[in-house]
C-alpha cells in the first residue's frame, strides 16, 4: 500500500529530493506526457535535475510535450515518479526495471493499485495535469509560460477540450490561468482539436458514410476492414478515439465499432453506450469486457459474422435496446 | 451615433427602466439566444417585466435558451434591446418594426454600426454572452442556476466549446463561475458538441468521402449537391458550419465548399483560409467577399463548372498557393 500524501507534502517531497526519472504509460497520452513534461520542467526550473524515461509510443501528436526532457541511456536516478499511471500493467517495456521502486505516484485515477511509496492522488480531478499544476504553484508560486503550455496539452486533451462530463469548475479555472500564463493556447486547440489528417479525414469518411444503422437508429455498427485503413492511408493514430462516433448520434443507445486487424478473421470490437445500456454485458458474450459505457472484446472471426452476432444478441432481448 | 456606456451604467439603466423587449439576430446562434434568455431570465427575478421577440429562424438546438420568454403579440415595450446584433441588416422582419427605437444594444462585434441609443460593447469578449454575465453580476450581484445555463449555451458555442482563437482567460473563467453556479454543462456539452444528427453524420460521410484534393493537398474542396442533401435527410441546421471541414484538414491552404441552392445553377461558394492564404480574394474573382480568412460568393454556374474555375483561378496565381 502507498502513503498517501496530500499537494503541499508532494511539494515538499520534491523540493527536497534530486535526479527525478519520471515514467509515462502505454499508449501514452496527452495527459501523461502533458504532465510528465510540465513537471521535468517545472523541476528544472527549481534547479533539480530530472528526466522523462522514453516512451517508445510516443506519436508526433504530443511528442513535443516531452522532447526536451528525455533520459540519456546512462541516466541514474535516486527517485523515479510515474505521472498519470493507474496500475503496473501501464507500465512500457523500459519502466518494468523500475516497477519496484517507484518513490512518487501522481494520479487522478480511482483504479490506482498503490504500487508506489507515496501517492499523490485526487480522483476528482479531470486531468492528471490539474493536479501537477497545483504541485508546481504549491512548489514555486508560479508557472512558466513553456510548464503551461505543457499542462494545457494535458488538461484540454483529457476533457476533449472541456466537452467531456469530467470537466470541473476547477478545469475551467485552472486552464483561465494557464491562458493568463501564456499557454499558447490559440496554436494548441487548432493543432490537438480543429485539425484533422489526410488519413483521419478520408477514413472518417469511409467509415461515416457506410455506417449501419438498426432497431430504428438504436444501434449504430460502423465497421473497419483493413483495406478501408489501407486505401485511406490512415494509422493507429488517425483512428484514436473512432469508438466514440457511432454512439455521438443522434438517437443511438449503442455504438459499436468492429475492426479488421492483422487479418480478416482477427477482429476488435469497440461497444460505446449511452445509459442504461450495457457495453459491457455485450462485450462479455464475445468474451471481453470492460465498464457500462465502453467495453470491447477480440473475435476470430470476419467482421460482417461478427455484425450478424451482435444483431442478434441485442434482438434477443428486448431489454437491452430499450433507451433512456 | 450611439452613447457608449460601460456595463455599470448598463445595469443601473436597465435597474432604473422597464417592460423590456429583447432582440436575437437572424440565423440566430447560440450566443444571441443564449445571451437574450440569460438576460430576460435576470430581468425577471429582479421583479421587471421582459420578453423575448419571436425569432421565426429559431431551430429546435437553440430554442430551449427563449421558449419560456417569447413575447405574446400584444406585448407592446417601453424599451427595446437588441444583443449580439452587429446592424440593422442582421434584425429580422418582425424585428424591423423597432429598427428606428432601439434603447440599448449589448454586443462584441467591432462591427457594430451604432444604431441603437445607448451602446455597451466590448469586441475583446468572445461572446456576447460574457458581458452579459458581467451586467447581470453588476445587476444582481448573483446568478441563477437557469440563467447561467443560458450563458453557458452563449459562451461555449461561440467559442466552437472553448476552441476557436477568440477564446479567452476571461472565457474560462466565466465558465469555471457557471458551471460552480450549477449551469449544466454536462447535458449541454452532450447536446452542443458530442451530438451529431442523423442528417449531419449522413451529409458528412458524403462530403467527407467525395472530397477533393488539389496542389498537394493544399486546396480541398466539397461539394454539397441538392441530391446529397435529400439522400441524407439532412436540414440547414444539420450543415451550419459544414464550411470549416476542409480547411480543417492538416496542410490545407484553401478550404472550399461549393454548394447547389435551389437548383443547379444556383450555387454558393463558402472558402475558408489559413493565413495568409486570401479567401477574399478568391471570392471576389466570383462576384463575393468577405474577410481575408472566410469568404462567400453566390454564382450561377453549377458546381462542377465553379470548382474548375476555381482550381484556374488558383493555379493561375502561384502566390496564392503558397502556405504559411
Amino acid at each position: 500500500m502507498s502513503a498517501l500524501i496530500s499537494v503541499i507534502e508532494t511539494a515538499a517531497w520534491l523540493k527536497e529530493n534530486d535526479n527525478y526519472l519520471l515514467i509515462t504509460h502505454r499508449r501514452p497520452d496527452g495527459d501523461t506526457l502533458g504532465s510528465a513534461g510540465a513537471l521535468a520542467q517545472g523541476l528544472r526550473e527549481l534547479g533539480k535535475t530530472a528526466y522523462v524515461l522514453e516512451n517508445h509510443e510516443l506519436t508526433p501528436r504530443y511528442a513535443p510535450c516531452v522532447t526536451d526532457y528525455i533520459a540519456p541511456a546512462d541516466f541514474n536516478p535516486d527517485n523515479v515518479i510515474a505521472v498519470d499511471t493507474a496500475t503496473l500493467d501501464l507500465f512500457t517495456k523500459n519502466a518494468l526495471d523500475y516497477s519496484d521502486k517507484i518513490s512518487l505516484c501522481i494520479d487522478h485515477h480511482e483504479s490506482n493499485t498503490n504500487y508506489s511509496e507515496f501517492l499523490c492522488i485526487d480522483s476528482g480531478r479531470a486531468a492528471c495535469g490539474e493536479i501537477i499544476y497545483d504541485i508546481l504553484m504549491q512548489l514555486t508560486g508560479s508557472i512558466s509560460q513553456i510548464t503551461a503550455g505543457h499542462l494545457y496539452v494535458a488538461i484540454s486533451t483529457d476533457t476533449g477540450c472541456f466537452s467531456y462530463a469530467n470537466t470541473t469548475a476547477e478545469t475551467f479555472a485552472v486552464a483561465s490561468k494557464l491562458l493568463e500564463l501564456g499557454a499558447p493556447v490559440r496554436e494548441l486547440n487548432k493543432k490537438l482539436f480543429r485539425t484533422k489528417t489526410m488519413g483521419r479525414i478520408k477514413i472518417e469518411g469511409k467509415i461515416t458514410s457506410n455506417m449501419e444503422f438498426h432497431f430504428d437508429g438504436k444501434v449504430a455498427i460502423a465497421i473497419i476492414t483493413r483495406e478501408m485503413m489501407e486505401t485511406s492511408g490512415a494509422n493507429e493514430d488517425d483512428i484514436d478515439d473512432i469508438s466514440n462516433l457511432p454512439v455521438s448520434v443522434e438517437g443511438v443507445g449503442y455504438g459499436i465499432t468492429i475492426r479488421e486487424l492483422t487479418s480478416s478473421t482477427d477482429c476488435k470490437i469497440s461497444c460505446r453506450t449511452v445509459p442504461p445500456n450495457d457495453a459491457n454485458a455485450l462485450c462479455a458474450k464475445f468474451g471481453g469486457g470492460g465498464h457500462k459505457t465502453a467495453a470491447g472484446a477480440s473475435v476470430n472471426k470476419t467482421v460482417y459474422e461478427i455484425k450478424e452476432e451482435i444483431l442478434e444478441t441485442l434482438s434477443s432481448n428486448e431489454n437491452i435496446i430499450s433507451l433512456a
